[in-house]
């Protein structure tokens, strides 16, 4: 009856596998989602947003955001090192909103772009939209090797392929690996953009959500040609539910960018709630409460990883949400996955990182929403089914 | 530097155009803002999403919509005839961004599209990035004339041409004319598009926005076989801040649909809030005093075509919140624009509204966001401008 357009064709493909996602379960490691006992109360700021600022939060809002808003990110991916003004940031509905407009301000159908192998999966389900060649690039302790990806623009070049447009990444707290790329790694890929004519899309939603260690300055900030697009969202400083993030670019693409936004502006009452807890300055104790909770829910699960997945491996990661935990050759996640479910476990198998084919024995455990004690108990349940699939 | 897409040549060429949109004038008949005096209270339906229904409102949202809310709709449009389930309906960001998300599942490169002429400025505005031909449709007072789409499709197959996928219009107090499509010319597009396999994209935001006459019942209250996509919003009965809308499809297309939807689930806080407030019982009073100030608005603002713009004819639409001024013969809009912004008055010049190309000497007021007083100053201030340009 209906005749859907190329882009469908490929969903429809995939159709099974999205829709197989695990829904009701009751301990669940699947996605990134907050800590409950650690969502803000956002009641005083919505009231301020309601009643002071009534007409700006209920009226259709700019195309770009609140411009009070825009200049409070510059000045916090400024404190980074990203040397931006507002012109430079354009209000977007999450991060993904930002991943898809990006896509279709640059890509063509035919177009290549790299990613790390594994990468984000909800990444992996925009670009499944743009009829687009992915090529995956390695990485190692020090993140996306670089050097991997030159050879991989040099082959492309000997059989006369296209050079990939952009490489997407999440650098810091990589999802679903937890890995941190080095500075002189950003570096490099810097170098390489500039000398290759590439566009990075940076993601950056986790930088906060750090545990310990040192922060690694954005890529963006090594960037002196406007060759780097930045994402980043509220969704884990404050509230995932508030569905603001931006996109931090050169205006010139910001411009063509807001062409692209079909929405007639972000929702004002959320930005400007935003705006009015961030003037408060309630993000950095927020922040903190959040790196205590996680940092604790991270030690509970990486313990149990090692007593209750006995042939497991995974690396701590120093901040973010996931581990990911390579389970013993053999073990397929999938399989591993149907068994957890029935005992109301629930992650995301290897299948949905790879962006091209990928190793079966690995999953992505979140341990961002479940409290210590359901970690416990979910590492518990997730143990036994482990025994019996390892036989 | 940068390499952009396709899309973007084609927003390019307009860009002028765009980034020319009058911004801050002073008195406003430009877009269909809300009147601010009219603007709900929301505070209440806010504290309950944030205090009771936090651990849903600041999370992450189901990728469709809260269910209750969805069906809230489904009974909502309901009360209209067109018979759907939750399942049959799609939370988005506002109208817009459903229309966005039928164009991405939809349409591919070189499909046409059908629209009156004038139509909505934002939807062609949206299809400009999909690479697409509008064949553009006459109205008369009965609205989109099907006869003349019948013969735009035999003539097409005449010289061979690609048949419309699909044919977009705001059927009910249309935007920007005021015209409200007749029963029976709905029923014969339902019986064309089932006889030539075209879809119907019906944008409906105005409908309750009704302050004389009989309401037409939707489009898609006749489609029998769910060739029928039906835009809402929460924009006009409600408020446009909230930015939240639905998709009404047969629930294959909106299970296909969702694989676009790239931001992870629209906003719950503002779905809640929303739910909230029509579960109180508080729309149809709402819409109550809407109707009786856009009346009066409506009432205030033809009056003084008659007076102020002399030569100028109108028809007085029984609801929605705009004029479409036909200006005398050979009086071009845009030079009016150019001259009543310096008067402190802005609207939408004819171009805006036309797929090609279309007269020069029509004009759209809104009369939504100003006070009856403010309406008043603006008209005679056009008045002034307008007889200087008449010479």
């Amino acid at each position: 009856l209906w005749n859907f357009a190329y882009a469908d064709r490929v969903f429809a493909l995939d159709e099974a596998r999205w829709s197989s996602a695990p829904g009701d379960v009751e301990i669940l490691f699947l996605a990134g989602d907050a800590y409950p006992a650690a969502l803000p109360d956002m009641t005083q700021a919505a009231h301020v947003a309601l009643t002071t600022f009534r007409a700006e939060t209920l009226q259709y809002a700019p195309d770009r955001g609140l411009p009070e808003l825009r200049e409070w990110i510059a000045s916090y991916v400024g404190e980074e090192g990203v040397r931006i003004t507002a012109n430079h940031v354009l209000i977007v509905n999450g991060a993904k909103h930002g991943l898809d407009l990006v896509c279709r301000l640059f890509l063509n159908p035919g177009d290549a772009l790299a990613v790390t192998s594994p990468t984000y999966m909800s990444a992996l389900r925009i670009f499944q939209g743009f009829e687009i060649d992915l090529i995956d690039i390695a990485q190692d302790s020090d993140g996306l090797i670089v050097e991997d990806l030159a050879e991989r623009l040099r082959a492309r070049k000997r059989i006369g392929a296209r050079a990939p447009k952009m490489v997407y990444n999440v650098p810091e707290f990589h999802n679903p690996t937890g890995l941190t790329m080095s500075e002189r790694r950003r570096m490099e890929l810097v170098a390489l953009a500039e000398r290759e004519g590439l566009l990075v899309v940076e993601d950056d939603p986790y930088r906060r959500i750090r545990f310990e260690g040192v922060p690694v300055p954005p890529i963006q900030s090594f960037d002196e040609s406007g060759r780097v697009i930045g994402l980043g969202t509220f969704a884990k400083i404050i509230a995932p539910g508030l569905r603001v993030g931006w996109v931090s670019a050169e205006p010139e693409i910001i411009t063509k960018m807001v062409g692209f936004k079909s929405d007639g502006g972000s929702c004002p009452l959320t930005q400007r709630m935003i705006l009015e807890y961030c003037k408060a300055g309630r993000v950095d104790s927020h922040v903190n409460e959040l790196v205590k909770s996680y940092s604790l829910h991270r030690d509970v699960m990486f313990d149990m990883v090692t007593t209750q997945l006995p042939g497991a491996t995974t690396r701590k990661p120093e901040g973010g949400y996931y581990l990911w935990v390579q389970l013993p050759d053999g073990m397929d996640s999938e399989r591993l996955l149907s068994l957890a479910l029935a005992e109301g476990v629930g992650f995301l198998p290897a299948s949905w990182f790879y962006p091209n084919a990928g190793p079966p024995n690995y999953v992505r455990l979140a341990y961002s929403y479940c409290s210590p004690e359901a970690i416990a108990e979910g590492m518990r349940r997730l143990g036994r089914v482990f025994r019996r699939v390892a036989g």
